[in-house]
């Protein structure tokens, strides 16, 4: 607790077109001081998603409706530093909506507990709103089943490169779309993909097919737009595509329409396309983050983390994020 | 038999742009002969859908690729004339895939016992294809729940006007999108929907915000386009959408993009929408038919049946089907 002030990233104006970093302003603040009941938190890393920038889009969207001049919204996983409740000790770790600030201030009911692990950003990542996202997505309205051929866009991001890998550990073929061929490989060589498609290719709505022979039996789209459309003319009859995010139409102003073939297909095809908010989900989080730490400790799940170095770069990661720039999950290191 | 020739109507060309009665030929062939376990048929009452615009476009579509200078296809009520098959005597009345043609041949086992009600018609409307799409689709599909608000578009054509009705058997409030205020009345007036919203209006979107004060649970969407966009703006969390046609794109060479809002309001808002084929339900016809039996006898389901007279008048009901001119199913009464 060195600190006298606490550093924090504000929303200085909505994005007009593509988010820049000039939309973000670093500050500093008086420390905060908890009341009673209430918790300080030392922020440690803090999670960055593509999502978040829906929320800063001029209509609300799940993320809330936008406001400029306050500290930007996000989860992270933090240590105690002082405590005014009977529940929580100095030291101990923490989940909380921190928002991107270097310290921040809660009522103990509104954290949740992290288990002192090995690095305990994971709760940012794999065991945090991402890898539940893909898990929840992928099984629980996905509903792969042995022999499938599942197919995941933003394959190599933070929720993608799990949804595939949790569709092989089900028995799946598994392909990723990315926008690199670097992060194909990677997902293929170092994760286990059966195939990725780069949808930046000309070719890529012909090598899509290539790389699903027997058609698409679960679609876990990030991104809705072309690459949507494109997976929906190799969907399966009675295929499941499940709606996660819209990675191609956060960073603009005015949402593409939607994909040809919307709603025909689904008719012909007897498909459904379902959308899903893991927050739903909240009851079963326990059980599926002990689920994937088991997959993890067996060697069988491998989380990425993307690191960024400290709060003043937070923005420069986000704008890069939405560009593509990430592998797994972007995670901002504020302090160890 | 007095009959010794055959009429039939043929599809001449496939249509460019919207389906013009020219497209059709009325012609005359040779009668047809039964062979071995095979069934001459005489048509009495033919069923016609909007669907079937789609077997006529450039693509194929689950009614099959389109050819021309064959009959028209079609599922007709018909008489057994003369039997080559133990299974069925001359009178009995038949459920076949006809086709636009007075008489046609076979197998026993292609066709469907109709049994010997007031007007075996219903066949091809209520108690077929059209009555059983609403049945499974709003059912099985939408799951309607007492209390839910129900919204069917095309709600006075042969499937929606069920639909509804269906729907308000099952507890719900139900608004039926329309394309005439005079057919909206009637659906108000003399099938008890709640409300009607005419999608032609210019105050289409806020008055269909106005009939659907607590949004809507289940959208039954024949039309596609942008009666769906509409509709998809007022959907309640954990709505359902039911894809069961898209008659505002068949009459027509080249479909409309999707509604925006496909996948982001999914997400957003946690919807299902699924396409289905009432074909997949097959095994459950005959319970579905006697439930509606049941509803019809106690008078708390009215069939409209659109009649057009004579096969040589069928192009120019189904041209005029597409524009929205009938008011339930249309069907073409062959002979009685």
């Amino acid at each position: 607790m060195a600190d006298t002030e606490n550093t924090q990233v504000l929303v200085r104006a909505l994005p007009e077109g593509q988010l820049r970093v000039t939309d973000f302003e670093v500050t500093h603040a008086a420390m905060p001081v908890p009341g009673d009941g209430e918790v300080l938190c030392q922020t440690l890393a803090i999670g960055i998603g593509a999502g978040q920038r829906a929320g800063l889009q001029g209509s609300a969207s799940y993320a809330g409706a936008p406001t400029t001049g306050i500290v930007m919204g996000g989860q992270a996983v933090a240590r105690v530093a002082r405590s005014n409740a009977d529940t929580f000790a100095v030291g101990d770790l923490v989940l909380c909506a921190s928002g991107w600030q270097a310290w921040s201030v809660h009522k103990a009911t509104a954290l949740t507990r992290v288990p002192d692990i090995d690095d305990p950003a994971a709760y940012v990542g794999v065991l945090g709103t991402n890898g539940l996202t893909a898990y929840f997505g992928l099984l629980a309205v996905g509903e792969p089943r042995a022999g499938d051929t599942v197919v995941v866009s933003a394959a190599a991001g933070s929720v993608g490169h799990l949804v595939g890998q949790i569709a092989r550990l089900h028995g799946t073929r598994v392909v990723g779309i990315t926008g690199s061929d670097a992060k194909g490989r990677r997902l293929v060589e170092e994760l286990g993909f059966d195939a990725f498609v780069n949808h930046r290719d000309a070719g890529f709505r012909a090598a899509l097919k290539a790389a699903c022979p027997a058609g698409i039996d679960v679609y876990f789209d990030n991104t809705g737009g072309d690459i949507l459309g494109a997976a929906l003319f190799r969907m399966n009859e009675f295929g499941r595509i499940v709606c996660c995010g819209v990675v191609s139409q956060y960073d603009t102003s005015s949402p593409a329409p939607g994909p040809k073939g919307v709603p025909g297909l689904l008719v012909n095809k007897r498909l459904r396309m379902q959308g899903f908010l893991v927050f739903d989900y909240a009851g079963r989080y326990a059980q599926a983050r002990a689920t994937m730490r088991g997959w993890m400790q067996a060697g069988r799940l491998t989380a990425w983390q993307d690191e960024v170095m400290g709060l003043e770069n937070a923005p420069a990661g986000f704008v890069d994020l939405l560009a593509g720039g990430n592998v797994g999950t972007r995670v901002v290191r504020v302090t160890r």
